[in-house]
């Protein structure tokens, strides 16, 4: 039997998406190897990560600051607002660097399958920063998934009477793929090809 | 972009074995999104790994001492060694808890292939501890492969002027295997080691 450490860390790693507990005994065993390289960098890239991020109390970005650089950058264009689900979807758009906008994280999509109601998600805090003025346009950017899209619909009813135009991503968009998944190209296409919503 | 921190850490995670760029951004995404039941527990279990492992001296086991509990144990029969490739095949065949014994781990295979010459593996110190006196039996417990079982057939030829037995690992069905879907190899290995029934 491996030690107790090696046994917490495998653990630990198999509770990661993508790991299973084969695959985390491998991670360890290879972190275990080659110490310097491997476990060492990971360790300090951990200790950083847990020392110095929050989440930006604005828009739902992780960063190392509050607000997040995004929100603190003046030459982003505030007029500007792209509501997605996750901030992964945030960080893909943030890759194509085509978006010169400010981000909404809603921390998910409603979903009745998995009891995901408006109030569990950023919504109101979207709405309060619509209602504070400032803001031309949203782009709706929620996944082209049936929970995605039945938020974007929701969220465009809740905006409905403020003075903004409301955008989403132009599909094109295989029909149920996640923002996350996509190249680059693919997510720029449809950045640039965004449409009215309604 | 994300945050320089994040990078790092994304790197990091992608450079262990199953995770690529994307799922390591996934698995980032995951730490930081439950930061108190992932992030942390990955974190404390790394800094202990780190902190407290040591390769035993005595059989290339790696533990929080050295030599390894194992190696410690009285009840562990010394005369009885088992010599595998890696430490993940000796963790294997722990969690078997049928080796009463002790082990050797040799650090790799012979590979013309990598470059991987006997001088790199710890087989001098193998023939050493058999040289000592005190173990009768040596298990070669190396992989199923080529290049596993010319490295056995190297030890083996090391090891013929010493009075010990040398035994291997059964080759054969695994357990649950079906025939239809077992390569030519093992099914010619298992027909050639075929035993009386009963």
């Amino acid at each position: 039997m491996a030690s107790p450490e090696i046994e917490a860390l495998t653990q630990a790693l198999a509770r990661l998406p993508g790991l299973g507990p084969r695959s985390a005994r491998r991670a360890v065993l290879h972190l275990i190897k080659k110490r310097e390289v491997t476990l060492a960098p990971l360790l300090r890239a951990l200790e950083q990560v847990n020392d110095r991020l929050a989440t930006c109390g604005t828009c739902g970005n992780v960063d190392t600051t509050d607000p997040c650089a995004i929100c603190a950058d003046p030459r982003r264009d505030a007029r500007l607002l792209c509501v997605v689900e996750e901030v992964a979807d945030l960080w893909a758009l943030e890759r194509s660097r085509l978006f010169p906008g400010r981000f909404h994280v809603l921390g998910g999509r409603l979903s009745a399958l998995e009891g995901v109601r408006p109030e569990d998600l950023a919504i109101d805090r979207l709405v309060s920063r619509i209602a504070a003025g400032g803001v031309d346009e949203v782009v709706l950017a929620m996944n082209a998934t049936l929970e995605g899209q039945t938020t974007a619909h929701y969220i465009a009813d809740r905006l409905e009477n403020y003075p903004i135009r409301l955008t989403q991503l132009a599909h094109g968009l295989p029909v149920g793929g996640e923002l996350d998944y996509l190249d680059e190209g693919t997510l720029a296409q449809a950045l640039r090809a965004r449409r009215p919503v309604g």
